[in-house]
């Protein structure tokens, strides 16, 4: 039974009537962030019934000491977490003296609406509390995209059906725990706590890994509009500080309180700084008011619509999904800092706690790229830079030399955190995902710079590690790539996966390519990367040799290469005649069951042939498909996106529409019941990816940008915008047939089913 | 850096001079076990250095809770450990008012000697402690065979330099943890401490799975040899009891306590009966006294030798080694209960918790049955039996249906408690192991009435497993079995093992060829078993099919079965040319590293030809031995006896040598660097195998019983005894020839080297 309480609504999502079992989901989907930080939509009262409460502050981690039952060598000592940080939204509400607790009360028009044009989360209710007294709750809560390190709240009580005492408690608390913490630990340790007038600051720092985080509060008040003062009391505790603030309030009075708060971190400021900077922010996030605050805040939002909408005409679901897949995107991950990346669940969960996987460069770079200015996925490419260092490090402890770089399977800070064998050690395509990245983005972008300028050493480096972890085979007389697992996790420690030995193959190629184009045309830096790198030609003809000799498993039979050797000894029953009681076989099967059956987890071939679609026939990647998708469960959020571009590129219209969906609306709908632990965020990606790609057929091979648009039957029209080197390019269908504008001051070739078509400025292209 | 300061001696185990870098490795050389209980030698004064506690009760176990980074479909959710029981053996020392505590004293003329003849443990030293008090210590102890609950300590203390007071303080501490908890549980509540004149007893049982056990101490004394009796006075806290005696002592006199105590445990007796029984038991021995216990303890170890002895003349170390192996096995397992089997670790140590692994049925029923009456080894074979049931259940979680049995990799009560995937779910060759020993037993001691009465069961279970678990192979046009770890755990989830695969083949013939004879012979339980097994021609007819079309990987090329499908891919180094500080590889090597590589951790393929040595050609065996052994690293202690049996087998008496050489000595030379954990007790069982089927070449095919005598130059003679089908027979062997007696009243007809030759009762045959 999928959730499905989310009412249709083009811009925003909403939720109406207070349901207790969906509390904890709700939490997740309404989530906001803006980059630097984030956190569920837990309430600003007290709340008794079960919850999952979590603010994050983008960077900041904790190693926590792994758990593991059987040690291998080679394993990480800690799986380095997102951090739950003090609580700077709490504001408990006393209504004569009693706690205002939904858990308690006769809650009537709850309503809970994320706008997600204006970045603003809203919600409203009716509480009895159980002593009959009535009130109103509006509660307006942001993430300031213009001052990041500052959210603002308004939370107004209106007595219904009374006069009396009401009491804000406003409070930072600092004694959180993560939910998942291997060892119940503690993480943090609260080094001062401070208060003014009508403010509050918690210093604390995390253990081991020492980030200084300060957390803020600055408190105003209104009655009925009109800004009042109030004597506080101070309620002080070890990791917790509160204001008690009472007033009269008269029956249909309107008392609001406002809370201006957020983090101020040690990535961006010296330790000693951090109460000063952080009440200095919050003290102009207050001078300028919670009214313009939220005006910013739409003016920002405005412009990132502006250049990333998706319009969906003819499917309210379809459009609400979409929109909400690149709201939660942008909330995620600004591009502005380099120290930064995406993590699975953004800031909206604690599960897969490390935050960078592969999913950033396979994934969500293709739509930052679209979506914004090349700086953003420029700053993704260079977080990978800056932790090359790491990245050989981690290959040397498996056994590779000379500056091979392994990049880890999930970090926080270049370090590899995870420790299950068979994909710490053996998922290693995710250092093709890293090379691809950069020709990915050298491609849309033309930025050919960045190769000299940065990418050719992680090239190098990932080149090297390729070539050592290919294996003679006298027998084949060829190299085979041993003991992987590839992007389909349901196969463990296979031989010569064809994704991996596809992109091991390309990437010493590729490599190989543009050292040839740096020796010739970037000279000095050709120069200083041999040197820094010690390169030497005997390791360029291995890389050659190699590639050129790379074994791959194909079968004459069925016209396909193997996912992996011996992949046809298997017993091939097609999903669709699996009973439905045995699904998710992650679920119901034991993992040697899993292993050694023939069920794919997510895209595995196919995913090489989605990356490297110009080097196939379309007739190939049709029977690929056609033998490999009935085999998919899809049990990877990442699975479905791919197959429904594919479907598009063979004209399965159909089966890419069925794919799309199982997609767009996977947390909204809670698919997989377990939106309660966080959003899907990298596969949200996918979810774009989809549209432009697969339905737009967009695609940016050899310097040329192309389409190939269709339309689900279901839909009258879509449209989107894509940022393509510099251009504001923005693509209609319908059914009639295509538009395309284009918002910049150059004209853009492009070719639209093969046919090329100029876009010049302010002119409107139908085809 | 081996440990190499044991004594050489015949027939004991001897350590002089105080060493403490070696306490904890003595407390595991020295352990004393008499099959129901055992303990580390553990002193029983005070020492505060480094120590490990371990005294443990036969079958009383602890599920602990299992800790795992990742959980798995199938996991069990704990780990059946052994227990450490309450400490009965201590004895706190106080001279003149100061502790005895060889931790803080000068030490001299220390000297242990675990009297392997005799099974009794002494220790000898004098200490002068901080205060200049010198004492002489004697210090007998042992576990009696007779009476199985009781065991036995004289201590004794002789003033050197001082007339004075001594203080002797026999406690029972019932507050013991495990070292190996995983959260750091208790795992036993105290339910009662009972003391009475000198005597004291604590019930305890363990918590979760409720085994009730008795620890009781009864005191006695003695001035120079004669009985006294002294005031006591008591010091009982939650866990704990502690009697304190005092006397004055002069100079030259020898003051001794005597501490008779044990367990008596629930599954022998009622839970209310505990107290009252262990009095009893205690009682006993105290009346017999420690003398005459110890004449008994002599006696019931002359009859073990009398049937198990191994002489070897002219290798002082080799003829210790081997008698220390079989002392310890006779130590652990004693065979009169079928609850009970023998643990990797024995009573010596908590290393692999869980009590029963296929160590059991591949190594240690051969040895329990040539130097035991046959109904020992039934009774080891009766633990699977009675265990069925957990082993379909096991196999039911697994996915599989209809009755098929998947025996657990570790287990204490026939649950599967380990959770590695790739060795808990894939390493079934384990399987195969149950049904060989069937066989195997069968075989040697001609008891064919227990396939009818208890084995066919089992063999229908298990050949049922295997069918289920092979995969018909399309592209093949054969049986395949796929993602399996074969007994090389250096490879994992492989398909087409061959090991693996021969021994399914090979089950289900022999279940099907035991299915005709009991259909024409025992056509009575045929019908009972066909009931209560629900048995369908159907299922035959797939047994059948399924061996008859299993598949082998082969390589022309090198005229071998390769050990898996893909196995020539590897880089194919000899172990020979891998530099020393590589190894041991699994210290030294990331576990994904080891699995591509071609090293084998132990006998896999040649396991197989060593099982079935009878269905293969010399030639072929020589040929396997010759392309396996160079890529064998041994890291498994069960790995060199199986290559040591084969090097005679095809001549190569010098490799032989080489690799007994490595199991021999293992422990008692320390060669792994952990003894201090515990001992290699069922490796013990491999080091038998390699003098008795090894050198001594004695084999067991089709009712014949065969050897093929050979002795390495370095010794003079050796000879050992095997109990045949009721009969001793002794075989010597030396540079000039061979010596054959017959203990027995019956001629017993053997081949030596092929040779047909009678053995009459109480006649040398010297050949």
């Amino acid at each position: 039974m999928n959730k499905d309480y989310i009412i249709p609504n083009e811009w925003s999502i909403v939720e109406e009537g207070f349901h207790i079992e969906n509390i904890t989901a709700s939490e997740s989907i309404f989530s906001i962030g803006n980059g630097a930080m984030g956190q569920r939509a837990n309430f600003e009262e007290t709340f008794s019934g079960e919850t999952f409460q979590g603010s994050y502050v983008g960077g900041v981690y904790y190693p926590d000491k792994t758990r593991v039952g059987w040690w291998k060598n080679g394993y990480p000592e800690y799986f380095a977490k997102v951090l739950n940080a003090p609580n700077w939204i709490g504001i408990n509400v006393n209504i004569n003296g009693k706690a205002l607790d939904l858990n308690t009360c006769k809650v009537s028009e709850f309503k809970r609406e994320l706008n997600m044009k204006d970045g603003v989360l809203y919600r409203s209710f009716i509480a009895e509390l159980p002593e009959g007294d009535q009130i109103k709750v509006n509660a307006t809560r942001f993430l300031s995209l213009d001052f990041d390190e500052a959210g603002a709240i308004e939370y107004s009580v209106t007595p219904i059906n009374f006069t009396g005492e009401i009491e804000f408690i406003p409070y930072i608390d600092a004694g959180i725990m993560n939910e998942d913490t291997n060892y119940d630990e503690f993480f943090w340790e609260i080094l001062q706590i401070q208060e003014e007038k009508n403010e509050a600051y918690i210093l604390s720092k995390t253990l081991k890994t020492e980030f200084h985080v300060c957390t803020g509060m600055q408190i105003t008040f209104a009655l009925n509009n009109h800004f009042i003062t109030l004597d506080k009391e101070v309620e002080k505790s070890e990791k917790r500080i509160a204001f008690k603030y009472k007033s009269k309030v008269k029956q249909g009075d309107t008392f609001t309180i406002y809370k201006y708060g957020g983090y101020v971190q040690s990535m961006n400021h010296a330790n000693e700084e951090l109460i000063s900077e952080s009440k200095k922010v919050l003290q102009k996030a207050k001078e300028i008011g919670f009214d313009d605050l939220i005006q910013k805040q739409k003016d920002a939002w405005e412009k990132i619509w502006a250049t990333s909408d998706i319009i969906i005409e003819g499917d309210i679901k379809a459009q609400q999904a979409i929109r909400f897949n690149i709201f939660q995107l942008n909330q995620t991950y600004s591009g502005e800092d380099s120290r930064l990346n995406i993590g699975p669940k953004g800031f909206t969960g604690e599960k897969y706690g490390g935050s960078t996987y592969w999913d950033t460069e396979a994934y969500c770079i293709p739509f930052y790229m679209s979506t914004k200015d090349k700086s953003v996925a420029k700053n993704l490419l260079l977080y990978r830079y800056n932790q090359l260092d790491r990245a050989i490090e981690n290959a040397g402890k498996l056994g590779f030399k000379n500056g091979a770089a392994l990049y880890p399977m999930v970090t926080m800070n270049g370090e590899e955190c995870h420790n299950e064998w068979e994909i710490t050690f053996e998922e290693i395509h995710r250092n093709g995902a890293m090379l691809y990245a950069i020709y990915n983005y050298v491609n849309y972008t033309g930025d050919f710079q960045y190769i000299p300028e940065f990418g050719m050493e992680v090239m190098v480096a990932i080149s090297r590690f390729w070539q050592q972890r290919a294996t003679f085979s006298k027998v084949k007389d060829q190299y085979v790539i041993l003991g992987v697992t590839g992007p389909n996790e349901y196969e463990n420690n296979v031989n010569n996966n064809f994704y991996t030995n596809y992109l091991a193959k390309w990437c010493m190629e590729y490599t190989l390519k543009n050292l040839d184009i740096l020796q010739e045309e970037y000279h000095d830096d050709f120069k200083r990367i041999v040197a820094k790198t010690n390169l030497n030609q005997l390791e360029l003809d291995q890389w050659k040799e190699v590639s050129e000799k790379m074994y791959f498993s194909y079968s004459k039979e069925h016209n396909v290469y193997l996912q992996q050797d011996g992949f046809l000894d298997k017993e091939l029953i097609p999903v669709s005649n699996l009973p439905r009681s045995e699904r998710p076989i992650n679920q119901k099967w034991s993992w040697d069951r899993i292993l050694r059956s023939v069920y794919i987890k997510q895209a595995d071939v196919l995913q090489g042939l989605y990356f490297f679609e110009n080097n196939f026939e379309t007739k190939t990647i049709e029977e690929h498909f056609d033998f490999y998708e009935p085999f998919t469960v899809h049990e990877s959020s990442l699975s479905p996106c791919v197959h429904s571009i594919l479907a598009c590129k063979i004209d399965r219209l159909e089966k890419a529409y069925e794919l799309y969906l199982r997609t767009a609306r996977l947390d909204l709908d809670d698919y997989n019941h377990e939106v309660h632990e966080g959003l899907h965020i990298t596969s949200m990606a996918g979810t774009w990816l989809s549209i432009v790609q697969g339905f737009g057929g967009m695609r940016n091979f050899d310097n040329k940008l192309s389409f190939a648009p269709q339309i689900p039957k279901k839909w009258k029209s879509y449209s989107f915008k894509i940022n393509y080197r510099g251009a504001i390019l923005k693509m209609y269908k319908d059914h009639e047939g295509n538009k395309f504008t284009n918002e910049s001051e150059a004209p853009v070739d492009i070719l639209v089913h093969g046919k090329k078509v100029t876009v010049s400025p302010n002119e409107l292209v139908t085809l």
